[in-house]
């Protein structure tokens, strides 16, 4: 998916949510793990409820990894019935030696056809490349994340800057708006000013609401730009709203009620 | 394997090789390609010539992720086929929020057994803790790698240090050297010593001899410690030595003079 498609469908939908399928087997309604394949079951029931509400979805690989072979195979059967109208995200956080990373890009941009990867910046440039080679298909770099270890590292100083920043500020020279996208927590709503400066026209993918206590309003406030420039992801406060047999029905819900927040901020 | 183990396998074998299975299936010899799973072939036949010369094994699952699910099922097999005396490893560079972790060490430690993960530092504490807690486990970080992108984050200045030894000196903290390995590159030869100053007693998994160009002698000289301490890792030179039918053997012949050369260094 083009830049430009995924902000046509953002105005069209009037929302930029993304859907987090961090779908934990322990977590989901009991009545399901009856069905052959559980987390596939899942999935589908809280794709076709949401669908209409954001523009995304974003599958966590490790809950996926976490079930050996059947997950994998969960994770390939989702991302086939995810429509393409949506911008489709493996959060796989990988990166290694560029020989290696091109075996990931493979992976991820060949075997399953995500549109999008998070990519673990740490191994620097011949980590990331291999994925931006990719015509359209998406980088999305860790920049400054919404754990508490961010304090670690990505918000110590180096050199005159914070790490992050050298991290989004150098990354930005390896790719384009138009194929390289950031992740910012959105618990990091004080930086978010100083991201923007950086890195004005990017997309960001923004985790950290809901579950980790971002606020949406304050993000969209200080992160949009004119393309609207950021993708909000929820996970478990859409995916786990009911654990009950309503379950798909109240996330539902409670994706409606997030786009139509982020509708009253396109405005 | 505990610490203890680990060292009584090298003392015992007088090697501390690990042998990299970076199955890439366009690599392979043609004949194999008629087996039901040509990378599990694969690497039965050079785990079968290489046991004796080598104590560790490390899975890329770049590799085997590349291939979708019957890559994921070859992984699964050939670790299982890797006997309990050698040291497994999955070179997965994993790493994500706290809640996240968790499910890949599931991934790593329950569902497959190994005995260690790599594991990417960037985004701090929570991301790497939950692969620390599990008893008997090994969690091994990256601190220098063997690339050229070492150079875009790695070696830069974080502070009154570069950014690799911080990120030794604090995850130093968080685990100990019955846990905790850090992967040091061998192209980073000349800083070995400022290494082994910061973390003297913990074990360094050690890429890029072979194909990368890193001297196995220097390194030795310069990071072994009083138990060894220093796990070598070649890939592509031991699993790639011949091309045709004879591929097992001239790998076998391969890691024997790895052993042989390091027998030398371990008087």
């Amino acid at each position: 998916m083009t830049r430009q498609q995924l902000v046509t469908q953002i105005r069209t939908k009037h929302s930029y949510l993304c859907i987090g399928l961090d779908t934990d087997i322990t977590k989901i309604p009991r009545h399901l793990l009856s069905e052959p394949d559980p987390v596939f079951a899942f999935n589908q029931q809280i794709i076709d409820a949401t669908l209409e509400y954001c523009v995304s979805y974003k599958i966590n690989t490790a809950f996926y990894e976490a079930l050996g072979l059947p997950g994998w195979e969960a994770m390939a059967k989702t991302l086939d019935y995810i429509p393409s109208t949506h911008f489709t995200i493996a959060d796989a956080k990988r990166g290694d030696i560029g020989n290696t990373s091109t075996q990931y890009a493979k992976a991820f941009f060949e075997v399953l056809d995500f549109d999008a990867i998070t990519v673990a910046p740490y191994m620097g440039s011949d980590s990331v490349k291999p994925f931006l080679e990719y015509a359209g298909k998406w980088t999305i770099l860790l920049g400054l994340t919404s754990n508490s270890g961010a304090r670690d590292f990505e918000l110590q100083l180096a050199g005159r800057e914070m790490l992050y920043e050298k991290v989004m500020k150098t990354a930005s020279q390896w790719g384009s708006p138009d194929n390289l996208m950031f992740v910012v927590g959105a618990t990091q709503a004080e930086e978010f000013v100083n991201i923007r400066k950086i890195t004005p026209d990017h997309f960001y993918l923004v985790p950290g609401v809901g579950a980790q206590g971002g606020s949406l309003k304050e993000i969209s406030a200080r992160a949009m730009n004119k393309d609207v420039g950021i993708l909000v992801n929820v996970s478990r406060a859409v995916i786990f709203a009911s654990h009950g047999e309503d379950f798909a029905f109240k996330a539902g819900e409670a994706a409606k009620q997030y786009r139509d927040e982020m509708m009253g901020y396109l405005k």
